[in-house]
């Protein structure tokens, strides 16, 4: 990682971006600096915030091996032959041709797996106290201390997905004590897109903030795309291994089998998919729970294993080997991301039967997973109405033993295909705030066709910004400052700072540049909406030229408002406006004019 | 109206949308229906849609006069002379040069006021216990009792803003026990813009389905600009008339008089203005709590006020002549939108004591404008973090008994410009769920630049979603029968039908064929999210046609998830799986294979 790779990689997103990494114990911990410039009362510290690397190798190259040191420090992982490449792994195109299509071309590793008797997962260290590098490392991210990753990691609260095989990730963590997290979902289908589409749209959404990315390919090359994007991800990819294994048997569902399924589910494992969704909870007797719904099984791999349930009239091969399946995981720390198979489709299916019965049935396999120190997450719905989304956080919490929630949206309204990032973001920013740890985007084209990188972004960014509102109503501790940063730059008109601050700096820039072009526009003490001959920032500014400190103590209410303590409580306001204020406002009128006088002769305008 | 006109206006939504007004007792109440495909079941009925009739003159002619009728059969009003044009109303460059720039052209009406003695307001006529044709109207449009939208009327829990001046209204209802409404605010600013563009804004706004419009100009031209505005909106126009006051005396705070703001109000009230925001509520001991903010005042009228106070040392002429304003609102039936002077500009000053002094303050000055028969709503934030949002309206019920709460987002997070209709429709969305009336749009050039027509449509479509995504948390009657036609057309690959039924039909449909054009694709059982091979919404079939109502049944569960009890209460549903689930799974596994084989014979796959 030489410092000029990460020179560009920062100065990519907005010049006053710098990288600044914490180095901690050997440790090199990603972190944006945002640099101010200065106010009217002197300079701004720079904002810090949490940010991934990010990709800067060539794809072809891929990403260094951050990890692999770690790994084989432990001592409890050996490298073996692996599985032996099919070419149907890439799909039927690829074995009639007699050769994949891209075939990787960086470092070619040799798999590992535990050792006879070992797991190697984080959560496995966590419960026998060990502090592994992976939680130093997450811990300097979320700025907290080790013990509190250990323990939740322990507990189940929380899951560092970091498959031995993907070495190149930047450890990360999931849990609702710790930052909100996003997923973006990229992947080729059997109508559209190529390898190296789906690498730049995994550099495209990692470079906006996507936190973990999902690859949902289901179209040619499967195995060969996902290597690329894996050798070039500094952030855990997961996948649904059911999607590969349907193409594998031609995608009749009712041709599936455990060991075409196990068999993906170790081809993934080798190449280091860092968690995997998994349907297991879709049980032959909720299959006709969802006969009378409006919008019946909405997820891919739901329908599939409820079609495979019913054509075989027998209880899903998932549910029915699910201990194998915690063995393999335990043996490459794959985490379960369990699926939510029967997730409503719409708001009329919101909390149904089906729902909640799968819900309940993922509940009792994660303490099965938990049981082979497998680290788990419970995903969640889909489209559920503002009314109906905060007992979806309390079941699961209350029947899954508190593993991390992680949904998609949920969207809130049905009826705004082309705005159901914004639909989901509404659903999403509350459930996230309930106590959702991480958040599935959606992008515009959702329900509609396959996101572009226009609609990659936009979905980062808007579920960014969703997340981020989450953490500052959980009064996480440092999001609020952000926003701080950025009130302060913008009553003070600090507009390349504005730019700066944002999430989407070329946006926000862009937007004001419509109006405003010329460069003069970015230092002046005004903007388009109200013009240079009254600003009403101007005016507050008088204000506070004018009265400083002194009014509100003479009034006798209490200094709030202030960045240090933005989360103060309402009870004290309301009180102060309840109680006093009539009074205070009857005394301050009558001897107002004379305290005006008084300040107006001592302050000086500056 | 012409049958031409209208059918013109409704097709430019989409060709399935139908204008078919309610016509009742010689009204007739604009109504769109949207004509669906049959679904394989059988057909469909149309969803019909609450609807502005919307703009279809011509601009230089203006809407026709849709309520004079009314207005002059109750015979409390007279015509007069009015106030004297003074080309200053224009702006200076208008004065300099001696006339406006575009004056209206279509047909002058002299003003009408009340006769002397009478109050002309809606609230006067319903606590008198007189229906009128606006509340006949109203109550049509909402689909109500009449008598609710009379008493909600007289008790002030609701609004119907329709000055007598602006007969070309369609009349609507803002109040918490209807659907939630949303304000577009358009207007020039000195930096941009032309009286056609603000003329093709406010029919744009409409079009998409703003159901009021605020014309915040502050650039030249103002009084002609707002005439072309009121004869051509079929929704009441709200201002802010401190901004026209201050342009008068040529943008200097300190310069402002109770004379020259009263004569802007009159000048505005005899053109037809429907409501006005007046920030009777920036009190003088109210400004030295805002020196400590972050943001300081981010009101324009607000600031505008506080500079006025700060200069003379004297409490605001707003607060002082209050009951004279009240009078002069009498005599059209203005109504007053109490504005939020002091609302926060930035999360870090949100529910502070400035913002609850003035709230506070507001709800006394709102019961004093009842006491003149006058309708009222009530401004709120702003900026406001996902968890403070809903004290607010519980402190304006508490305060100001009950009128609408009509508020600006809130913006949960401040560190997206450019995605601010975002941040403010999460705010938006859960303050209208806990009984805010009406939503201010933001665009996403808020705090950037001045929207253009794209920006418009985006915040309208977003603050409809947002909207409509409360009414359905409400369980507002009739809100989730939309959802519903949605998710049935999603479920049957109707997908003209879910064109039809978008918030943004060209949107939706321009993003569908991005991936798939053909008109082929548009009655193809599956989308380019999976492909043709396998289809989730295709298997979700197939168990319905093997399973029927006949299984759910069996397994003595809730039918659940229909579209005629969506809002079935989670309650049971959790009982259900709480308590029977496992033993009716247990016992379905048992004999399932024989229950699934009898339905196997019977079955005829349709």
């Amino acid at each position: 990682m030489s410092a000029q790779n990460a020179d560009i990689y920062a100065s990519e997103i907005h010049p006053k971006h710098r990288y600044e990494p914490l180095r901690v114990n050997g440790l090199e911990v990603p972190q944006t600096a945002i640099d101010l410039d200065d106010s009217p009362t002197g300079p701004n510290e720079p904002v810090k915030i949490y940010r991934t690397r990010g990709p800067y190798a060539e794809p072809e190259v891929g990403l260094p091996a951050l990890r692999s040191e770690w790994i084989q420090e432990r001592g409890d992982v050996e490298e073996y032959e692996g599985r032996k490449r099919n070419l149907l792994d890439d799909g039927t195109r690829a074995a009639k041709r007699g050769a994949a299509s891209e075939e990787w071309r960086g470092e070619k590793r040799a798999p590992l797996r535990a050792k006879q008797g070992q797991r190697v997962t984080q959560m496995a260290y966590a419960r026998r106290g060990e502090v592994t590098r992976e939680m130093e490392f997450v811990a300097l991210r979320e700025n907290c201390d080790v013990e509190k990753v250990r323990a939740a990691v322990a507990s189940g609260r929380a899951i560092i997905p970091n498959n031995v095989n993907h070495p190149e990730s930047e450890p990360m963590i999931i849990g609702n004590q710790f930052l909100t997290k996003i997923n973006a979902n990229i992947g080729n289908s059997a109508v559209t897109s190529s390898i190296r589409e789906e690498v730049d749209k995994l550099r495209w959404a990692t470079r906006w903030g996507a936190d973990t990315v999902m690859d949902l390919s289901t179209g040619n090359d499967i195995h060969t795309t996902r290597e690329w994007i894996l050798r070039n991800s500094p952030v855990p990819i997961g996948t649904v291994p059911i999607y590969q294994a349907l193409e594998k048997v031609g995608g009749v569902a009712e041709d599936l089998t455990w060991e075409i399924f196990r068999d993906t589910v170790i081809e993934q494992a080798e190449q280091g998919v860092d968690y995997m969704t998994v349907h297991a909870g879709v049980r032959l007797p909720f299959v006709p729970l969802t006969s009378k719904r409006v919008t019946g099984i909405v997820s891919r791999g739901g329908s599939i294993m409820a079609g495979w349930c019913l054509a075989h009239h027998k209880e899903s091969f998932l549910y029915e080997n699910f201990d194998e399946l915690c063995e393999i995981f335990a043996a490459y720390d794959v985490a379960f991301s369990l699926g939510d198979g029967l997730r409503p489709g719409s708001i009329a299916d919101a909390n149904d039967t089906a729902q909640f019965a799968e819900l309940k049935t993922i509940g009792e396999l994660c303490k099965r997973a938990w049981d082979y120190d497998v680290q788990v997450m419970i995903e969640g719905p889909g489209h559920v109405p503002l009314n109906k989304i905060q007992i979806n956080n309390e079941k699961e919490e209350e029947w899954c033993g508190g593993a991390p929630f992680y949904t998609l949206g949920p969207l809130v309204t049905d009826i705004a295909p082309g705005y159901d990032h914004i639909t989901s973001a509404i659903g999403a920013a509350n459930i996230a705030a309930g106590g959702t740890a991480m958040l599935c985007y959606v992008t515009p084209k959702e329900h509609l066709g396959l996101p572009n990188k226009d609609d990659v972004k936009t979905g980062v960014i808007t579920y960014k910004l969703a997340a981020h509102a989450a953490d500052v109503a959980k009064g996480h501790p440092g999001a609020h400052e952000w926003d701080d940063a950025m009130s302060k730059a913008r009553f003070e008109f600090r507009w390349h700072d504005q730019f700066a601050l944002s999430l989407d700096p070329d946006t926000a820039q862009a937007y004001h540049d419509e109006t405003l072009p010329a460069e003069p526009a970015k230092t002046a003490h005004f903007c388009s909406m109200c013009g240079p001959k009254f600003c009403s920032m101007r005016i507050s500014q008088d204000i506070r030229d004018e009265f400083g400190d002194k009014m509100a103590a003479d009034l006798g209410l209490p200094s709030i408002g202030q960045p240090e303590d933005a989360a103060h409580a309402d009870a004290d306001v309301l009180a102060a406006v309840e109680a006093g204020m009539d009074e205070k406002s009857a005394e301050f009128l009558e001897r107002g004019g004379q305290i005006y006088l008084e300040d107006d002769a001592s302050v000086q305008h500056s």
